[in-house]
């Protein structure tokens, strides 16, 4: 698979409305955009840091994947997934499938930001949970 | 502060010579540095993709940062911390102590790859170990 850029890193918070201040205050990013995804009971806020951008996830219900990480994680948030941005999903999936990489995802779907996405297991990729996406509409810039 | 980029995503392995192989032959990024910093009990490994790096530690230490964390962490690696660079790190530094951000390093240090790097507690972060860092032979490019 060709992995251009970090295309966003996620990161799991308690609060996107208590997290926003810090990295907007503290580390001077400015938040673009709020995006509920709802199949994935998410909020998100973004950031965008040089090429890449910051993904703040805040769950929508007790029983999603974020709120299930936060419980983990004693409460606290942290970081949830990194996301690399490639060039043709659908062939890096099949050429990480072919290496043993066990699959979340076995087809894309749609993501935040218009992006296509799919995620290894964390199980095949030394404990960070790892999305692949693409943005079909600007050639995964 | 003025971030302009992520520097390198910190990613806790427990053995840079099993994790290698995942990052080169499933993502296709190439290792081009193993370094090892004596004073953090880490071995580190090096890959870029885009303007980040990443950078694999693996503890030299049972008693080391690493160590401990994969200790808590179930005896799993994952994101250790992110580092962000930035133009100026001994302002970004007070600047952040000025907005009550509990700071690792008062001051500046030496870190892998000669850069001058600082961490900021994860207490203050929204649960992110954060590490400024800035490359004063390159002008933090």
């Amino acid at each position: 698979m060709k992995v251009s850029h970090i295309e966003h890193i996620g990161i799991a918070v308690t609060s996107i409305d208590e997290a926003i201040p810090y990295w907007e205050n503290v580390l001077g990013l400015k938040c673009y955009n709020i995006e509920e995804v709802a199949d994935q009971k998410v909020k998100t806020a973004f950031f965008m840091v040089g090429q890449t951008k910051i993904e703040l996830l805040e769950s929508t219900s007790p029983d999603g994947s974020i709120a299930k990480f936060i419980d983990k994680n004693n409460g606290k948030g942290g970081v949830h997934h990194l996301a690399f941005a490639v060039d043709g999903i659908e062939d890096a999936l099949a050429d990480a499938e072919s290496k043993n990489v066990q699959l979340i995802d076995k087809t894309p779907r749609a993501g935040a930001e218009g992006l296509t996405i799919a995620f290894l297991h964390p199980k095949s990729t030394m404990g960070v949970l790892t999305e692949l996406c693409e943005d079909k509409n600007k050639n995964c810039k």
